[in-house]
């Protein structure tokens, strides 16, 4: 039997970046919270509560004390509203996702008509659009563009989108803007995610797929997989029943961008255990066979 | 028997400057030339030259006479080149094409790798990178882009190229770019006529399309017109043979961006006196039934 990780799995540079801040916070700070949960991974979140860092979801429940911002970002406004009130901000927004929004604020300056692809209701396009002063247009796909003429249309992405969507976006647009800048601030993080378990899955017997039940990224990790292969989709080692593995020649693990190293290993340590060829604990992510982080 | 004009049909905003520029000129002065013909119609370059108005083919054939710049423009070094040598200029470059110029040097000056959707060997292009202080890229379609990175694009195109194939381009540069912006530079006068072409075509048994066998737009209406039915090319109503009208019920008529209305309205007068309606001679192409022009 062969057990082999996808290329690209695990944390992406963003959320990596914005659990250290929040760790090294929690070692100099005992009143601690985040803005909603910091990443969309359940067991990450019960982990950081355990060093302190509570979750709260509005503003009122901050009550004074130091505040994460999460790595998608939030509305200037509660920004700006924290330093008035004097609140310590550890900013944990990704830097891609900065980037976008200083970028919205540039196309909206010269006179650009704002026009982010992605989900209105996506916390990262809420933050994003109020760096925007006029009124910005959200499209989640190309069939949404309306029959209307627009002068100057400046598009930015939310940054999990995918590069087909802008694609097919921008070709819509053309006959029906003078002007079009685009820019591309799409994150390949979660295309090179894609791509790896897509190649894994068709050399494997059997997928298994690690992350939160409400990560959307690691959902589509599995729905991928799912049509390639037999996937399982699980948050923790429990899940993983020992009659799935043992009669899969070729095992193939993946997981979502928020899915913890220490996860993915207990995962993996579990297999090799079930299947008999435990040889020594594997304690890095970079050591199990088939890694190999790309950007 | 029917005869009817496609809506948009002859002479273009552009062209229609050009010649009557040209004309006012004539009146005012013996001396004078055009560099290349004027438009690609032997009767009208034959007309301007009984009024003195000759073609020459390079600078040194000017020999200091009042010099006309056709409405496809010229290098920028030939105009200072002129303006160097204190010849009188009549500029009758397209505004649309001088316009496309203006973005070709903003856009350069902004640091945007310029990028050409046209023909490299026709005039417009070749008159429009000696805008570009830095090498532009010339793609006659989306099947040329080399498969390698591009950071800042800037998108401009030969005013007679169509809509979708800069939809095309745009398509397959976005994942080879990080930013990108297109000025669409197309002028619907190419489009409208041969849509206009098109509409009237398939509610005629015949096609008559007058213009230039050297015109490239004229070709190209006869072209799609021969699609949908019998379709002959002419220069001239001398071209024109009886038999060809007496057994269409509905005849259709068009004209290419470069074709006088004169010669037009010959075709027409001759062959509704070959058909034996004829009533009065028609002295405007508007009055010629169908005719609309739409910008």
């Amino acid at each position: 039997m062969k057990v082999k990780i996808a290329k690209n799995s695990g944390f992406c540079f963003g959320v990596k970046r914005a659990i250290r801040m929040a760790q090294n916070a929690a070692e100099q700070n005992h009143e601690i919270v985040t803005l909603g949960p910091i990443i969309h991974n359940p067991q990450m979140v019960e982990k950081l509560a355990q060093k302190g860092i509570s979750v709260v979801k509005n503003l009122a429940e901050i009550k004074g004390r130091a505040t994460i911002i999460r790595s998608h970002g939030v509305k200037r406004e509660i920004l700006q509203e924290l330093q008035k009130r004097g609140i310590e901000i550890i900013n944990a927004t990704c830097p891609y996702v900065s980037k976008t929004q200083e970028f919205a604020t540039q196309l909206d300056r010269e006179g650009y008509q704002i026009i982010i692809l992605g989900d209105k209701d996506h916390p990262e396009v809420i933050g994003l659009r109020s760096y925007v002063k006029s009124e910005s247009i959200i499209f989640s796909d190309a069939t949404e563009i309306p029959d209307r003429k627009i002068k100057k249309a400046g598009i930015i992405c939310q940054t999990t989108r995918n590069i087909q969507d802008l694609q097919k976006l921008v070709y819509e647009l053309i006959p029906k803007t003078d002007e079009m800048r685009v820019i591309n601030t799409i994150c390949n993080a979660t295309s090179v995610r894609q791509q790896s378990t897509i190649e894994l899955a068709k050399e494997s017997d059997l997928m298994i797929v690690v992350g939160g039940k409400n990560s959307s990224n690691t959902k589509m990790l599995a729905k991928i997989s799912g049509r390639i292969v037999k996937t399982y989709h699980i948050e923790t080692a429990d899940e993983m029943r020992s009659e799935w593995i043992r009669k899969a020649e070729r095992i193939g693990l993946t997981a979502g961008a928020s899915t913890p190293d220490w996860i993915i290993l207990d995962v993996y340590n579990k297999i090799i255990e079930t299947t008999g060829e435990f040889d020594k604990e594997v304690r890095n992510v970079e050591d199990i066979p088939g890694f190999k982080e790309e950007k």
